[in-house]
């Protein structure tokens, strides 16, 4: 089968894999009818996350079929259509029962990290069936390979860690796909407010017609100084950064009000200043954290409700044969202002 | 009436101060029976803390008696016995409302900071309706005085904002006052491991008599190494800085688990590393904050069901005129042994 | 001044009453600009409520300005636009510092119950600086007048003691200015399903105007079976009563699924059975209340920001010489279809 | 194999049976060493539970080794000594994953109930993996026998439903095995007061050994007056059912101060009357719920750790080939004086 295989930093190519069989009887095959790129594969590709090998095929993202499953599987046949969850999950241990299965001891982030992802026609799937998700009769494929991973992150990790509630003020550091899928999961819990800070000013327009109510565009270096402005003084209950570098992360703390609480989504691969100096009697709160999908069956439910439509979010569309040219345009966001692209299997 | 007087940087007196009396009609003054010296005072006299200006007279924390109500006063009267809370608070703003009374808009932290305190013979205090206390009937006074500020801080900033639950595991570094009462709230809830980390031997064996299940001494560098091998290489559920320092809010980075939470207590005069290139994917919280002392009905209830003994906190006692020696015991710990000094003015 | 003074069962009369003066220092006069009557005000008139004392003046909502305040009274000048709540506190007793306004120990519901009430050209208002709210600029006063007591009240003890989450379905039994109230702030959590169960067809239509989902009419005696259809038979999330009756109780425990919660709005004035049989092994929460009021602040920014708009619960406007035909029309909502009826002072 | 049949209201016997075997790759044999007898059973025998057919054997409590695991088993192996869990639960359906095991969609209370359970010599476990519980190294096998069931139950569905807090007031009401076991775990939270209330002056002598703070008999049928003097009319803050019958909630009704909450454990066969023509507006919160035992393994920790001690809630000890005897010392408590008894299989 074709599959998308990482080689050391920088190196990727497109070619042929065996087949994946069940090896497990918690094991499930899935052929791939959808998937997409994360911002996390252009991480791998740079060489930032050195835990996976090469030989690695990448991708965590995905929507597609049964083809196979083991003997202990009972919550899916042959022939059921499924949602991919980028977290694998045993359902057992310590963590799955706190729900933190991003920290599952024999599962966790897996798929195109630490065994063999979904950029391929089929992918072996441990934990079937707490991994993955039936697909809602007469879903939408595009509208839920969304829900592998952006949704549940930026829902999960900024908006419920950020504990926003209604009629209070958020601000999102960084309108990438996650930070716009923070953005429309903020809008569940009714905020007064929605300030969206980043440098590409058609980002911050894509972000306004996603409901953001205010843009700030921060190249020029006073984005704290409008933030400010913009609360009042008072700055915002829930900040939420979506970038991942020491700068962003900077603003975040400038602009959190007491009693608020910063809400770490970014993938950082360097330390960052944490000014307790005044922030130690500021009553605030900060929280870290990989996704745990534990939100996935309730974001199911909001889509099939017409609540969430994440489809908006993809803008390009590409085969598999063609996945080459799908990471280079979603690697030139800022020209090819690709937000999400999906890579479909039928045309392969 | 005399009064500890502090003169800049350095610099503090005994000295003859004006009685004060009712300016607005929510004020109370209190005749002071017991105060007590705090670390941040210390912090002042070293010039930390450059809100307060010369000729402030110093002090938090104390019970008194009262002697004059403003018109708009109506939970106390003249000779009811009070325990005065560090915090003063209007009890109708914005953050009042929330129980974030350090933050009250006309209130907050005034005390011995921005107005006259109470190391001296009487004092003022605003708001008094919310921002004093009945003595319980048969209360020991030294013990409530132990409820001015440490108690509700090492409870509400360390235990609370922690989230301890029971059958957990906490970790305290700084064995000093305010994490003594940390240890002495944790107890609250049943954690089934209580690690105690500090320099100082004498501390550390002070902290095991109040409740430690485990003492680490961090001088010889290796205190991240035992805690880990303490809990199995998982790190504490709650870790309490207690400390002020980057040294010490490292320890608490650096022994966190997975899902757990540091809860800063410790005033900081420095930023601190804040490690996201490890912490981004650990489902960490971070919380920092002044006490509110909103547990202060709470901890009373709990002192007279002798639940919590904060008596034993207290070392060495000295009468008003001898304040200045009560200073250089408390200043000079290590040798002196000193944990909290209570200053009676019967003897005055 | 005109009052609405109520003289016993079914007795009310609009007539002259000497204009209340300050008492105490927190004390407020307020001139009415606009009030409205609530369900329980028909119920003071039934002889329901026998608290209230004939010669009491009725009402308990209302806009105003200040004509006077007391010399203790800091957040409220003569001539400032005033939000006046139903609820009157302290700040500052047991029950106000957990937010638990309606027992307050010297405040709750107040007005138009153990005092004069809204009803009328000027109200005396206690504790005004807790008891009152400043009107944001360019209000509408008839969408503020609704946040008096039916906005907080359909919120606090429908939806916020109900935990109502995204995704969730919600069961709303009564389709009265209250239940609408629910209906409204409902959507502040995105759910999935809004079922509205009523016998009047003419508020079904309403309500789906105001966003339910699906629509129940429980005349023909089988709106539980239609419940559970609609959910496939799960039971709903969060189930509200806004009725009072035993019999839309029994709705309401039938119609809750496993790990639900009842929330009860409703006022009753009789014992309802409770299904412990069937009940005991659920895992529900049944939670009780009357509005604390607490939200009041996060409503008003809610409005401000458009997210809400309760101007739409306004069907009828009277000035106040014609208050006995507001209450006619108000009482007879069969067929007068009236939800809530503002009554203004400019015209009197 | 010997077991415990039921064989109808009134009927059972100790029999022959044909030994269990692994049917499902998630399933694992354990034989018994300890099992004990619960109040449920016998209701059971009353023919208060119809779901029980004749001819299952009884029981859903127990220690024991494991002889057989199906092959998707991975958490246990032949050997391994483990507590059984009287909920069976797959962690994978939605209930599962809310951590609401009891009513897992193929799992929930089965043991005993609708397939045969653990007073026997053998036991078939369903969905092993996430319904046992290694035994810690040198635990007591009496003490643990005592968390499959009785300990969860009394602190879930008493103490963490009932939310409990340090300083608060708490009255449980009934002094049995379950009622006691809130008693204990209540500890774990540092209330200031613990009321126990029985007919039995035995009991309420046992619930004062055990840590009551007061003890109330309501054979003289004041003990809500009792209650309220020992809460300064005030009533509890938290109000625990744990007997199952209309007037022992009516007591819990009429106790519960405003705010507080009423937390049923009681098995309740009949209606009871909710007053709500009081409660309407008392703010407070009433939860059900059949165990779930998610607080398992915090309770092995606490029990490790020592803070709890189970084994004092064993009376009598029998050899499995007298379980006839240990059923008649149990039903006859009030003369047997019995809590709990523990059945030894080692001796059969």
């Amino acid at each position: 089968m074709k599959a998308l295989v990482f080689h050391g930093p920088g190196q990727k190519a497109l070619e042929d894999r065996p087949e994946p069989t069940i090896a497990k009887p918690t094991d499930a095959i899935v052929r791939i009818t959808k998937t997409t790129i994360c911002g996390t594969d252009l991480h791998i590709l740079k060489g930032d996350v050195p835990k996976v090998r090469p030989g690695t095929t990448l991708g965590h993202e995905g929507v597609g079929v049964i083809e196979a499953v083991g003997n202990a599987v009972s919550n899916f046949m042959i022939g059921d259509l499924v949602l991919i969850s980028c977290i694998s999950s045993c359902g057992k241990c310590e963590f799955c029962r706190r729900q933190m299965y991003s920290h599952c001891t024999t599962g966790g982030w897996l798929l195109g990290h630490l065994i063999d992802g979904t950029q391929a026609e089929k992918v072996l799937i441990p934990h079937a069936d707490s991994s993955l998700y039936h697909m809602p009769a007469g879903a939408d494929e595009e509208a839920l390979v969304m829900l592998s991973d952006i949704l549940p992150t930026g829902f999960e990790c900024g908006i419920l860690n950020g504990k926003l509630k209604p009629g209070q003020s958020v601000a999102i550091v960084g309108a990438g796909p996650v930070g716009l899928a923070a953005l429309m999961t903020a809008q569940f819990y009714a905020p007064a407010q929605i300030i969206v800070i980043d440098l590409d000013d058609n980002r911050l327009e894509v972000a306004k017609q996603f409901g953001a109510t205010d843009l700030v565009n921060s190249a020029a270096g006073n984005s704290v100084e409008q933030v400010m402005a913009l609360t009042i003084n008072h700055g915002v209950d829930v900040s939420i950064e979506a970038v991942g570098l020491p700068a962003t992360f900077a603003i975040c703390e400038s602009i959190v009000g007491a009693g608020g609480t910063i809400a770490n989504i970014g993938v950082h691969g360097t330390k960052v200043d944490l000014h307790l100096e005044r922030l130690w009697s500021h009553n605030i709160t900060l929280t870290t954290g990989l996704v745990n999908t534990y939100t996935t069956p309730m974001l199911l439910s909001t889509v099939a409700s017409k609540r969430l439509e994440p489809k908006k979010l993809v803008t390009h569309r590409f085969t598999l044969d063609r996945i080459m040219d799908a990471y280079t345009t979603f690697s030139d966001a800022v020209h090819s202002r690709a937000l999400k692209v999906v890579i479909s299997n039928e045309g392969a």
